[in-house]
């Protein structure tokens, strides 16, 4: 994975690989005015040792009772990003060994987590249109033994781009809550919907205490501010800053300092506008692209929001065995078979939309289609 | 500790507690001007996703090299801080219920991170003169079954302020290598000396490829800027790379390229400087007002750099018992049971001289010698 986004840094290469936002695209001048501005204005203890700034768990609390979240600041926790809130709540949520439910195509950290416990996975079957399956969802708790804990990405699913339903999230807070399982609900991109209505997370539906929100800075401002957070049962917060304590200590001060004003001053409305429409741009370009090239052929998702589309070739192209040949003709993806923890997945591929200028998708998937249909 | 530490925001109390640098000698006007000059330099590349940023890579490998360590920037990986470096690490080379060797009296990170592996310890005695027992070390690791770890504070250890003599220091990279056991030397001190001469660390002796160095810039430049490193083989940092990334990713791409332009511009050195001056004098103030007001029953550790100071009541003097009446007479420290594994150390308390403006000291401490007394 590592090695393909390096890709993405050869600029003779269009990479469709990443799951970056685009660079273009980042508030620089913002976040360089509210860098400075909170070491002007705070001196020092911008820069010392600090507990967890309380303005930026207050905006967070704020912005998940927009998403229609109870939540209050003394139920959030400042992580470095997404992947640390996942780290952290499997630690603290799932002994060693234990058994996890995970979807059987899914973002690798995700992967990454459960195997850094030595868990046992069972994996669940995705729907393109509706996301994780929920009857295999309630057949996998009831199973013995009984899941430790469950991971779903309920927006613009990494890779797959697909959104889990209203209903389904609401069968999902109860299944948990039945089955008293924890659910980890890792949602780093529900603020770039750029299509349809807004869909409550499934903390939401949370009435039991066992669903774990996490969210992330690093797609809505920018990713070297490596600040993210969880929201989870006041009761728990001591426990994760404990745990913390022993990783790495906290967050950066400065970083929180800077990221508060930022939110305060308004900033994130204008900048999320731009964003999702410029990625709005770019997926109509790549879906009208894919449509030229591989209609023929080729399914594929058709994100509401998100980085990612999910293309599903005819089972006889292996994505993997294309990959050398596309890379030759200067375009880049992920073959699917890469977020697929069964192994299969051979004749799919990840597409991302939102690093790469719309001048250059059309012919960027023309290249792609030639390679896929042998060169 | 971390609600001890929450003791040093109370303007009241005069906090001898926490291990924080002083908010008044940090460089924060330079750092202000680097953090904006990289932004204006690099722009949205300063903000994005990013590998490890280069020539902070090599900055710190030439730092190495003068500290007599043969070190190329293949060899240093960057984390979020010491405690990020001893958390890795500890999850890389010890297995979950293998043996560690660690010092009887240490930082509760290192406690916290043999625990966090649900470690055995084998506990080392430190002599107060020359640090950590080297036959005792001899004997820990011949014992079965074989310990797979040891960790070592080399400078201005904390809590107790003593440096591993130079010739204890080749004795214990000798024991590592001819015994197969990694041992962590973790440093984040050393450049913190204001007295007596530099003592090559451990690594400097490393032939076998058996010590892994962790520095730090939290205490010599700034805590928020979260970073620090590790030096270990070459071969070694693929396997850093691949579990940092399970756990948070990457470090900010910001703060490498605003800390490698600080560096590169030579303002460690001035800082230092100022830095190491103020501490020498605040050490020199502490261990006076010691004399003055304990010199009847205590004894204490003189160090040469770092933060701590070490100090040794009658057996009949509990620190735990005192520390209530002292916080109430205004003044923190830390009891030295909180650094001691085995749960001794009773009559012991360590001392911060960093962060406490030297005029408030005397009073402090005889405050503090009323407490301990009895009230």
């Amino acid at each position: 994975m590592r090695d393909l986004l390096r890709l993405a840094v050869d600029p003779g290469i269009v990479s469709l690989a990443g799951g970056l936002p685009a660079s273009e695209l980042l508030p620089t001048a913002e976040l360089r005015a509210c860098l400075d501005g909170v070491i002007e204005r705070d001196g020092a203890r911008a820069l010392q040792y600090s507990p967890p700034w309380e303005p930026l768990k207050e905006w967070i609390a704020g912005y998940m009772q927009r998403l229609s979240v109870v939540c209050g600041p003394g139920e959030v926790f400042i992580t470095n990003g997404a992947q640390q809130g996942l780290a952290l709540l499997s630690r603290l949520l799932l002994d060693r060994g234990q058994t996890a439910v995970i979807e059987r195509v899914t973002f690798t950290g995700v992967q990454q987590i459960t195997a850094g416990r030595g868990a046992a996975v069972r994996l669940l079957p995705t729907d393109l249109s509706t996301g994780a399956d929920m009857d295999a969802l309630e057949e996998a708790l009831r199973l013995e033994p009984r899941p430790r804990l469950i991971v779903l990405i309920p927006n613009f699913h990494n890779p797959l781009g697909v959104s889990i339903s209203a209903e389904k999230r609401r069968r999902a807070a109860a299944l948990a809550a039945a089955y008293g399982v924890p659910l980890l609900e890792d949602d780093p991109y529900s603020s770039l919907r750029f299509e349809g209505a807004d869909i409550p997370p499934i903390k939401a539906h949370d009435q039991a205490g066992m669903v774990f929100y996490i969210g992330s800075f690093s797609k809505l401002i920018a990713p070297a501010i490596r600040l993210g957070w969880i929201v989870a049962p006041a009761g728990l917060i001591s426990q994760l800053t404990v745990l913390r304590e022993s990783i790495d200590l906290e967050a950066s001060g400065l970083m929180q300092r800077a990221v508060a004003s930022f939110l305060e001053q308004g900033l994130l409305e204008p900048h999320l506008a731009r964003l999702t429409a410029a990625n709005r741009t770019r997926r109509d370009v790549l879906l009208e692209a894919l449509k030229t090239h591989l209609g023929d052929i080729a399914a594929w998702t058709r994100p509401e929001g998100g980085l990612f589309v999910w293309v599903t070739l005819p089972p006889d192209i292996d994505t993997w065995e294309c990959f050398e040949v596309a890379l030759r003709s200067k375009v880049a993806y992920i073959p699917g078979a890469a977020f697929d923890v069964s192994g299969g997945s051979r004749n799919t591929l990840r597409l991302n939309f939102s690093n790469v200028s719309p001048e250059r998708i059309p012919s960027a998937v023309e290249r792609l289609a030639t390679a896929l249909r042998g060169g």
